[in-house]
């Protein structure tokens, strides 16, 4: 299955780049909770193009008509379902069959799974568009769970090789966190938010593009969401970060720091502070045996450059048979990662209300 | 749910390290695959501890019975199911109840999951020893789909500092591949593996445990395997091998290098070859837009040290409800990675056996 | 869940009666089905109220719009969606909350599930409006099975104490099924339509409603669908069709006949017909253990007389928080049956579809 | 999927009649609830062949060996997994490949189903030894569920043409309830079940077998459990009846009844009693809109005659690939019913637990 994901809650993910809409619907959301639409459009503006230098100029309004599991503002607890039209179609710029295979994308493995049968047109299903409805069910999710106190936030952790400062592991919830989402991309340390715009400017100049490093923390979580072996909160939260399309990697707490250093450097000890116990660092990112320890949870994401790039690659044409050279010429951002913010806080939210739905089922 | 896993091959994962017995039922295995048994024992062994002086003495025979599902050797269709009784329990080692949390490990966040009616002796179902019935489902998959020409391989790409060479990208079957499954810690650089466990006996001796990662490929997998989105073949592996003990990171390809170079330097070029479409060269791990696309997928994991360590560390106990200092003196590897080596390929072709049937259901 | 469905097809059913739309979302159909719309319609138009005597004024357009998954006509192989505006929606006709519980409704039972927040309009998500994406994801999975040679027949078996002709056990395809799917109460026997319909039309002048039975076949199944235990054919197949409204009973070939037989009487022999096993009567209704014998599997299903009447009954004002007397006086058809008929055949070839997708799963 | 099942309270069933051993795992019951395994032996019982002159005289000791997740007789929360050894093979009665298969039975079915690989001895995977694990799991349920009230009663309407009251449809729990769990036949009429003991023996004497109608009935459920559509309360009971053997039929509260009857005849009236809303009779079964009305649940399974006859009946053979006669002259129930009715009220109970827990998700 592509497109259905989920126990507790369950998505529905549906569109294609250049079809008639996209959308989502979500199962599991419970009755009663009024949605915010002003956050939401908030949350799913901080994922639209066209922003700025830095990202494509393609015009998306994606404001979500909600179309059912909504009345008067509230859920009804009944599947609730978001719909995106596609305004900016520019149909005309593809043929009927997918031609010349971008390297990087997913035209070949796509043309291959279905049989030639795929919507290329702008990436069809593959494209970054289908994020959209992911940001509106995780901002969903994100009102859901704040009732409960528990609040999210990211950061971009990394450009090339402009580094921002990363999290405190046992970082608490702060109104600075907040305005991370208004930046257009959002750092710890404010100078480096320029830098990182310059290496952007640079990659587009040379015909290039750039990945990065998203660090992503929940926050006021606690203990005992998740599960060892298979609903572990790290297996709910990377099956979720590798549906973002360009992740290609994940990091818990220390993550790969951890097989370069010593037992005692990863561990986290513990005491009894005010009278409960405490886990006194945060090495492990807040899961042990895969269930939170009421620390952040804090992980990382690599997200791989753009694959649309200006300069030319070898690839294929499909209608002529023959070995081409290729190259963008078009709207495309030279780096997707401050957009991918947005995406991985709301994949980060999805799953947690997941883990935290599956969590009421276990009182005695 | 924590031990039920799957779409089209599902796991029933159970048992506790110092209860009757721990076992797995594996649905979806077809009829008519007959079992290689010394094969499945040679898999169990190579994870079984014992076997050198970096791992624990602690002795498993780890003879798995198959109680059902199985006829004359030869799968009968029906659930599958392996019981590994616990003949080692030293039940004696442990109190009626959790006493002093181990740092690094689940003792806390199992204790106020479970309500503190978990099994903790010996990690209870936290234990690694749930990884051998994974080892057993793991056997299982690799035979059927050693059946279609997709194999696995992996080996320890590095411990603390002593790194081994990586696969070639473009890797193809060869029977020396074979060779690595034979060594005690696998390397591809035969002069790499004594360093390696000169760098585990070194922490041992100073009360101290350490990580490494693991490169692990599949290999034979044609174009078309996996999904965009929910079911990309990155989810899908990502969320098995957060469901092993230990693991802290995983990266595809390139993985978190994406982050630091260029659109040109991650992208992978195509072209015919001999008349079919090739992918040139394995930056993405064989894997675009969630689908295999007929190159080694291949990727990383961040296996974690050991949480026992010999030091002293800070911690609590349960009973005196005070703060106290522990450390291990019993038999604990102080480096679990070569052991992990055989878990992570057996979560790799779980995986891929579930993507596998899934996709005999696409044709049309 | 109450929402999605499936395992190999699954279905996320979303909207209510009197929201902006309806529709649904079908993962698991394969690329390169090309969709005959016309006939998609056709189904619909069925199901459609408006068309008799015997049925509901309200006018339902009903023309579903596909905003995903499909191409030119043919299915991509990602998630297909189906849209249906609400047109009709009459939303003055209730107030902001519900208030008079109607007997016989979910008014009750879906005040209590979604805490006061369901949208009681016209049933909300309760609506037998909901069976009309139903259907179309039912035309959908039948024309992908049409390809394999399975259809599907259905008919009014009964309506109060008016009763057709069942379907002959070894019933083979005819062109005469197809003649049913145009009757407006499909029956074998023509002449008990007439009949029938007067019977809704006696219960109507009566200010009452009536039910009855559909008897439905699945044909041209191969043996090997299905599975013990959890996945039987019945247990599919029950499962869905309890999820459309009003059905509160389904029985299998001799169904509850069996319990007042004998065993010779209830068995079927076997025997070798042209080299070939052949089953040589159908009183177990095509399933032996859970498993098509590729006789025509053929079930009934009890649907119950429309809660909605327009004699008084007692029931209770929410908002007055008193006993009252209701009667309906509204667009309501006295007789669901024959407009349940392709619902029911629609549940029939989902449920198949997603077993015939399951069975490609087996070979080895 | 054949033998995993479940949302909430999830279900691996493994095992064939002459294997080693038969057993279920369940995954989702919550941590420390303490086990009464003497309940759970007499629940068994009631299920193990060799009570009576209607029953087999084959030998089951039954006594399931827990494995994993129970630690001093406690739930851990971690997967419980029951064992049973299969003591009583006598393998030497069956050849090493299916010969005749034998009509009623899955013989033919497994056979396709499973290529030829199906372990045929005993009737294997399909055997109804199969419901032993299904009835600990049940009587784990009951429990779990017992703690908050709810309760289940079952006894038998009907065996041929003799009947035994029904439930009074508003039933509420009293101790006589319990007393049906120590009959042989448990009947409402005590009178009843020495005329159906005598049916069974007139059809064994005609070397015939005979079928019957169980009734089951869910009490002190809440309003508020299940779901519209695809997790009514009907769909998920309807789904588990039909998972085992022999059940070819169910209906709610008036079932097929409501095909006769008129719409004031089927509705229930509600009126406000002290205070509460009470639904007042009790006609649909405890459910409407698939989801659970704080009445009982009541429902009615037929259950065929045991395909087991002795007198001879046309089948094949494979071996000698021709036409032959069979008959069965060994240890088989002429009826199954009465050993059904604990089957039949543990799948109510592993249904009820699964609703339960769904609903504690919903909570705003």
């Amino acid at each position: 299955m592509a497109d259905i994901w989920g126990n507790q809650i369950r998505l529905a993910l549906f569109g294609e780049s250049h079809g008639p809409a996209i959308g989502v619907t979500i199962d599991g959301i419970p009755a009663g909770l009024e949605l915010d639409m002003e956050e939401i459009g908030f949350e799913m503006a901080r994922r639209a193009p066209g922003k700025s230098r830095v990202a494509t100029a393609r015009k998306e309004p994606d404001l979500p008509e909600i179309v059912s599991g909504l009345r008067n503002g509230v859920t009804t607890g009944t599947a609730l379902t978001a719909l995106i039209r596609n305004a900016n179609q520019h149909s005309s710029d593809y043929g009927d069959a997918p031609d010349v295979l971008r390297p990087g994308h997913a035209d070949y493995t796509g043309h291959v799974r279905y049989f030639g049968f795929e919507d290329h047109r702008g990436g069809g299903h593959f494209s970054g568009r289908l994020t959209a409805p992911i940001v509106f069910a995780g901002a969903v999710c994100k009102q859901y769970l704040h009732r409960f106190g528990i609040r999210f936030a990211a950061h971009v952790e990394s450009i090339r090789d402009v580094k921002d400062d990363r999290f405190d592991p046992m970082l608490k919830w702060s109104p600075a966190l907040d305005a991370l989402r208004s930046q257009t991309i959002p750092t710890l340390n404010p100078e480096i938010a320029a830098r990182m715009e310059q290496a952007v400017v640079d990659a587009r100049a040379a015909r290039e593009s750039v990945g990065g490093v998203i660090e992503c923390a929940a926050l006021g979580l606690p203990a005992g969401l998740g599960a060892p072996f298979f609903d572990s909160v790290e297996s709910v939260l990377a099956h979720l970060m590798f549906s973002v399309p360009a992740v290609k990697g994940i990091e818990f707490g220390l993550g790969f720091e951890n097989a370069r250093l010593l037992g005692s450097q990863c561990n986290d000890e513990m005491a009894y502070m005010d009278g409960r116990i405490s886990i006194l660092t945060n090495r492990s990112g807040g899961v042990n045996g895969g269930i939170t320890n009421a620390n952040p949870v804090i992980f990382r994401v690599a997200v791989r450059p753009t694959p649309s790039i200006a300069q030319p690659q070898r690839t294929v044409s499909l209608q002529r048979q023959e070995n081409v050279l290729t190259g963008t010429g078009g709207r495309h951002d030279p780096c997707i990662v401050p957009r991918a913010v947005p995406v991985i806080e709301a994949m980060t939210a999805i799953g947690i209300a997941d883990l935290w739905k599956e969590r009421l089922t276990c009182r005695i």
